[in-house]
């Protein structure tokens, strides 16, 4: 057997991610390059660990041709080795975020049902480092500093809050697409070129096929790493303060409000990380509380005002009670 | 006089930057309509106070015309009613940075010699919003986090360690290039275009001329405002963040050495920031220490491995002692 660079980066990096695992690993494969490297890459670091590779597909019946796809794909899994696998098929609701947002909703909902169908503890995903500077790029339109640009987790849990719930890795998050597309070749794998993303009605599409080359020529080569790079840096920075936020806004809780001469004493940083978590705790939206609306409460806690209050969206409403800031809920009526 | 938008935008922007200023005032411009627009601004709001405008212009002598282009603007500053006027010639170092980043090295410390000179404390400059969104577009290509993203500061003084050192502030930072020159032309002032700006060999002018409009036209209008929106967010989180390590590092050295122990139970943005610190404490080279060698030495503290060392540029070796993460240097010879 030859030793292609390209497959011995994906198997390496899959080999990381499988180290001294037992027990069921699921494999999500779209068809495309990136998961089905990571399959066949995956059946072969397992042939020697008490591991079941199971293949998944997830048909998100948005194309004709959809289930005959998905027949492909199973076909071609069992191919590769896995040794087990499935479909499903899911019904993908548009709603106000659009169809990519309700695409990937369902997707993750149906994987980690799939999980526990097969008592799997983990499931692999496909997502290259192209993914990966694509998503930062998609962020950098949202204008949210560090939390709009920080791209995909490495791992993840389906509910965060529960450390039994399946757990996601992304173990190819390292290597580009071209790398995964050398691999397929190296092992003679025909992969599916999905045409939404080609399609220049999506946005992502759009970023892969135009924003992204035009980055790499007037920037220079190795936008994407630097891209994927700096996503690696922005999720430790945001991680690290979110956590120290949600802790001291625990601190200077006094009953229903906050304490405004505590809370003015931190650095900017933390101290509108607070006030948001403030906000939100109150019943504002989340979606629409803006920079802005945390500035102008940041404000009346900085300098009391006499009686200045601030409104903030889902009818609550910040203002100064002598040294606390408090929060009021009001009637749409009144607002 | 009518009401021009973008006249009283820009005079808006300047008013809250003078705020109960007296004294003298440095506006730097360069012919262009950002620092022409910031200069009449500055000359109208200071009429009531005990303000004097001093308008300067760099000469950085690239171009042929250079010196009859800042005759020009000389005379434009004394037609705007600036109180006082100066030019100074500067010999612009391309070093190994680039021409660029060799101009503004330059340009700055003739305006610091120009504001000692003047007595000001206050020099104002006229980057807008255009201007930080391109600064955030050049720091994509980095790949070094927030740090490469942060933009310009909305005001920082020219000696950061010494705070009676003169204070530089943008108040133009949250307006558009399109409103300075609305401004302009309300006002009749004609600017002039640096030809630099539009020359393709200089990557700001392509990140200017042809990056920018293929993000607003892909991920739609209001790209530069999230560009400059997020810089905000990135330079509160980087500081916070740097602040904070500073001072884990101080508390976690133990004589020569860091207290692994300690340093490994910090988060991962604030222990690679310590880390960081440490090596360059120890004389790694800062623009040669990427995040590869903060990692690796991440490693040997989290995990003792017999003997492992980590080679850091600037001929430092990073080890573990003990419980302690101590550094060596080593002679060009030994490396």
């Amino acid at each position: 057997m030859s030793l292609d660079p390209a497959r011995a980066a994906v198997r390496g990096a899959v080999r990381r991610s499988l180290a001294d695992l037992s027990g069921t690993v699921l494999v999500a494969c779209s068809g495309g390059a990136d998961s089905l490297a990571l399959l066949a890459a995956t059946v072969f670091e397992s042939r020697d660990q008490p591991v079941t590779v199971v293949g998944v597909v997830v048909d998100h019946a948005l194309q004709d041709d959809s289930a005959a796809l998905t027949q492909r794909v199973v076909a071609q899994m069992v191919a590769l080795g896995a040794d087990e696998t499935a479909s499903i098929r899911v019904t993908v609701d548009p709603g106000p975020a659009g169809v990519e947002a309700g695409a990937r909703q369902a997707r993750y909902a149906a994987l980690a049902q799939l999980a526990q169908h097969f008592g799997a503890e983990l499931v692999l995903l496909g997502h290259t480092l192209d993914d990966q500077a694509e998503t930062v790029l998609l962020g950098l339109a949202r204008g949210s500093g560090g939390r709009s640009l920080m791209g995909m987790r490495r791992s993840f849990r389906e509910d965060d809050e529960d450390p039994r719930s399946t757990l996601f890795l992304r173990p190819l998050l390292d290597l580009t697409r071209a790398q995964t597309e050398a691999a397929c070749r190296a092992d003679g794998i025909e992969w599916w070129t999905d045409p939404h993303n080609s399609d220049p009605r999506f946005t992502r599409a759009r970023v892969r096929h135009t924003v992204l080359p035009v980055l790499e020529r007037e920037l220079g080569p190795g936008v994407a790493q630097a891209l994927a790079r700096t996503a690696d840096l922005l999720r430790e920075d945001v991680t690290s303060l979110d956590e120290r936020a949600e802790h001291l806004y625990r601190e200077v809780l006094v009953g229903d409000g906050l304490e405004t001469s505590a809370l003015d004493g931190l650095d900017p940083a933390t101290k509108h990380r607070v006030i948001r978590i403030a906000c939100l705790d109150a019943g504002a939206i989340s979606s629409e509380l803006t920079r802005e609306h945390v500035l102008a409460v940041a404000e009346i806690v900085h300098r009391a005002r006499d009686g200045r209050q601030i409104q903030l969206p889902g009818h609550v409403t910040a203002y100064r009670d002598g040294a606390v800031l408090r929060f009021r809920r009001t009637g749409p009526a009144e607002a």
